[in-house]
């Protein structure tokens, strides 16, 4: 059993990630899946515990963070987020790769704790592609977009700290881009293959 | 425009890896091409010099070789084989992927001379259905067989000097996981990279 993958996607806001994340997981269900974030934020109407985040009190998520329980956390206003380690794990542990879309300094953080995920970023195919679609969500103010683009190109600065990058000009192809990734790192000759050399022996 | 890669292609005799190269330019003509060697052989009826070979004298080839115009090149019986160095980098300098199938020895040369290079090995499903895919061939003796069978195993065990391998247990998916590698080889973040930012820093 091969030990599964850790996908770190990241990419300026409005550059798609999520869609990209949710179609390759949609094509590849038997074996990708998301990570479940842990959160302090009271949960949204619909969103269901364990499936669309893990709903814990300030007090829990405290005590995790003092187990070294996240591979990242971080607090947004009085709310915190964090990836819980355990959980990740097993998936990974179990074969399966794990997909988690998460933000620069996130992706830092996963990094030095899980250094043998692969890191991909999602780039526009342009600045102005990126205007369009970040206008075309509806009522921001110019001064907003122009602080929005001016944060979109410091992130795409990071990009060196990436293994991979992917131009979404097209969801599908840049679906399919992120799912040859994941093919090509699990045909990496690992040690895993030594394994597999001593079964080529033993069959001889 | 960035530059091509070299994908270089071993694995025992029988594996079947002549009908993956095949498939994946079949599938990729207009981004990937066979590299084509330079022989001392004599062509055989409805061979294209230029095209199966470059057909030269020994005398040519030997130049070539004082010359360091051969990526690799080895001596079998009484011809000369060889890679030219300077068809293959025109090909990459124009942005084209060459695939490059050869042994070993070969794929280790070219590893010294051009360590860019993407070593791709092609492993059997099984022992068993590699001694099925050489015996089916013809008449081959029981003994050829078993020399044959160890010859691979050795082969086998170079597999850690490769960057990936690519099982062959049905022509088509291998074609696609060998393509994956290159689409994903594609994606790395390389120097590439920091034109692409200075482009997103330019149009805003």
């Amino acid at each position: 059993m091969h030990r599964g993958r850790l996908l770190v996607i990241s990419g300026p806001s409005g550059v798609g990630k999520g869609s990209i994340c949710k179609k390759v997981i949609e094509k590849k269900k038997n074996d990708v899946e998301f990570s479940v974030s842990m959160t302090t934020r009271p949960p949204r109407e619909g969103e269901v515990d364990g499936e669309n985040y893990f709903f814990v009190t300030t007090e829990e998520f405290k005590k995790k963070i003092e187990e070294n329980g996240f591979l990242e956390h971080a607090r947004v206003f009085k709310n915190y987020y964090g990836t819980p380690r355990a959980n990740v794990m097993e998936k990974l542990e179990a074969g399966r790769d794990v997909i988690l879309e998460i933000d620069i300094q996130g992706a830092m953080n996963i990094k030095k704790a899980y250094p043998e995920g692969i890191f991909i970023f999602i780039l526009p195919p342009s600045m102005a592609e990126l205007r369009k679609r970040i206008t075309g969500r509806g009522t921001e103010s110019e001064s907003v977009i122009e602080l929005r683009l001016g944060e979109a190109l410091k992130e795409i600065s990071y990009l060196d700290k990436y293994d991979y990058c992917v131009v979404n000009e097209d969801l599908d192809e840049a679906a399919e881009n992120v799912i040859a990734i994941i093919t090509a790192e699990h045909s990496k000759v690992t040690e895993n293959i030594y394994d597999m050399i001593d079964k080529y022996k033993e069959e001889i």
